[in-house]
């Protein structure tokens, strides 16, 4: 039930990354649930992590892991969310990197740790322990699209994209992929997302670049307003392109570079919204006029997370009122309703705080009948803008949700 | 689809107060959907008002003609909330309430106008107009049921409250109706409410009395967090009872009075919850040990709010690392995760930040089969503690919003 999604095509393999699939029986059907990815000698590495306080065991390993060592894997099991799970939970964690640290002769700190799935129970460790040799045997430059289906819990399609660009005489690649359908309201980055790059940048560029790109992809979505344990962002410079290293945040090299992984992250992030837990539409919400951009945020996502916004959407009913009713909630005091201007794609549906005089139900209908809707909400207070994505609330989401562990 | 609702009986007449109904045909079928009540003269009125920026037009006049008249009438329609009408909705208000003086020989701002029903739609003044002798002729002390049967929407069941207290020598009647069922975050006030007494009492006392039960109250309820334009909570005191003005705030008259109004005002705002749309559980929310009152509501709305927590407890499922990934989410940052507890009724589900060593999935079960159930949080860092109510989230919520104006 995705909005505008088509199974990945030419996903292009990146120099220095590898990667691996397999099956460790963490779900009751047969599927791969377990991911290896590794980095060849030297890359760079930047991640960013959930905010949620409940942040998983594997999260905190791999926080950990970064900052003392350069990391060569990174290992991603579904099925199992390995958080709220204390202790236990962290040995867990660590003991699976250090079994594949000696299947590959790594230290156990160049291992990150990923978990996605059901919050609560024990990690299996023996499950995933058993497969490992046969994950590193099969290490291959060409299994991104792999990845992308054995990181997938509640999602319904794979999620990959790649994109090549110049950088002066180098040709650069990036490929990235992605997980997340539902408690999708990514605080710093979204469920799972692995990005690589042959690009050649120094270690404190990278991070730089990670921290823009999330801010306008990952950290601009919601599907239902709730922030998961398990939220990871990594991106991977693996350096081996021909070109000069990237040391200038000034450079003509860094902007190209940071704009190009801007606008993957962004199409990555959008991948998760149209296939979003029960979506039946893509909903882009644009707030423009706004006296700083944290308001224009702030209106964006109030209108983003009403269910009662979201069930209009769902019926192709331009009921507008629920929407001046979420603008009018979103904290902002001293704003003057009056001047609310209100646009469905091209059609204005308010004006001066009320319903447009050249408003009719059919045009409002005309566009609510389509998959992809963009809502324009004008403040007319100031020069900021901000764009986030979201979906509707359907009754597929319910049964999601209300069936995920039975 | 109303959990533990029942149609109200033996619901008190209150002297000074008459009440009358009839049809406007404000709704395609036939049902009552205006509602008058008058006060005698000399009764004091206070009130609380939505806090949304797009506050309807009729609250905006309720508000003008509180702060210049003592009020004499309520004169409540639904079908059409007059919100996002702009100045022809304040216009069409003050129309209505200019009939009802012209009819009963008050003034125009001796009416307090209320609105409840779909946004952004004119006002059919005329359709009001028409019947406001015949409303006015019918006026009688024992149309309260009818009075909170013509108010409702989406309620699938009319919510009326009764109590009487002695106070001294004398007998106090207290009756209340209320309607709300979605759009329910009040702040300040649900929907609309009405509540009467005869106690004789001091205006400026009734107004500290409201305050304090709808913060205990309307104030602490949620079915979908989405706070509507026209939250209004008018309460009346007719004095008609017979014992001595209530002028003292520390004296044991305005403790008993206040009391027995929170109590009423409490029981009013649950049967909002019992009847939320689409509910098929009462959710009482409990969040204890806090430092400040403030953070046990924040974690409370959290909870309360999140859809994947709502869609378990629809599913019967106790999916408790979706609880506690709402509380890691409630933006207390320095929270020690670590000493959380979590009952579901008396089943410790979670204790220290983790599954409770006693707890089973059967246990867990039991419990969340019931219709009704309580959640408790212990923070573990404060001696605070704070209450709320809310709902499930079911097929049937997104079934009733997307579905509405059709």
């Amino acid at each position: 039930m995705s909005v505008g999604l088509k199974l990945p095509t030419s996903i292009l393999p990146i120099n220095g990354i590898r990667l691996s699939t397999c099956c460790a029986n963490l779900y009751k059907k047969k599927r791969t649930d377990l991911t290896l990815i590794e980095f060849a000698e030297g890359s760079n590495v930047a991640a960013v992590f959930t905010k949620n306080l409940f942040c998983a065991a594997p999260v905190q390993i791999a926080k950990q892991h970064l900052t003392e060592y350069k990391p060569r894997y990174c290992l991603i099991n579904a099925g199992n969310a390995n958080a709220g799970t204390g202790e236990q939970g962290l040995l867990d964690s660590s003991i699976t990197c250090k079994a594949l640290a000696n299947a590959t002769g790594c230290k156990e700190g160049e291992v990150l740790p990923f978990s996605t799935g059901v919050i609560g129970e024990v990690l299996p460790v023996d499950k995933i322990n058993t497969v490992l040799p046969e994950l590193v045997e099969n290490l291959s430059a060409n299994s991104w699209l792999d990845a992308a289906k054995a990181i997938m819990t509640t999602d319904t399609i794979p999620k990959a994209v790649s994109k090549t660009i110049s950088l002066g005489e180098s040709a650069i690649s990036i490929t990235g992929v992605v997980k997340g359908s539902g408690m999708i309201r990514p605080n710093m980055a979204t469920m799972l997302a692995f990005i690589a790059t042959d690009a050649n940048i120094r270690k404190d560029m990278l991070e730089k670049i990670l921290l823009h790109a999330v801010n306008k992809s990952f950290n601009r979505i919601t599907v239902d307003g709730d922030t998961s344990t398990n939220d990871s962002c990594v991106l991977i410079a693996t350096g081996k392109a021909r070109h000069k290293c990237i040391d200038d945040q000034s450079s003509e090299e860094y902007a190209i570079l940071e704009n190009a992984l801007t606008s993957v992250f962004c199409e990555l992030s959008q991948a998760v919204i149209r296939d979003g837990e029960g979506a039946s539409k893509f909903l882009t919400i644009k707030v423009t006029g706004g006296k700083q951009q944290s308001e224009c945020i702030d209106v964006a996502y109030k209108i983003a997370e009403s269910p009662l916004v979201k069930t209009a959407f769902t019926a192709s009913d331009a009921n507008w009122g629920r929407i001046l009713s979420a603008i009018g909630n979103s904290g902002i005091n001293d704003l003057d309703i009056n001047n609310i201007e209100v646009f469905l794609d091209n059609i204005c549906i308010v004006e001066n705080g009320q319903r447009a005089a050249s408003y009719t139900e059919e045009k409002g209908s005309m566009v609510m009948l389509q998959d992809e809707i963009k809502l324009t909400v004008n403040l007319k207070r100031g020069e900021h803008q901000e764009v986030i994505w979201t979906t509707d609330l359907s009754h597929e989401y319910i049964k999601i949700n209300a069936e995920y562990r039975t």
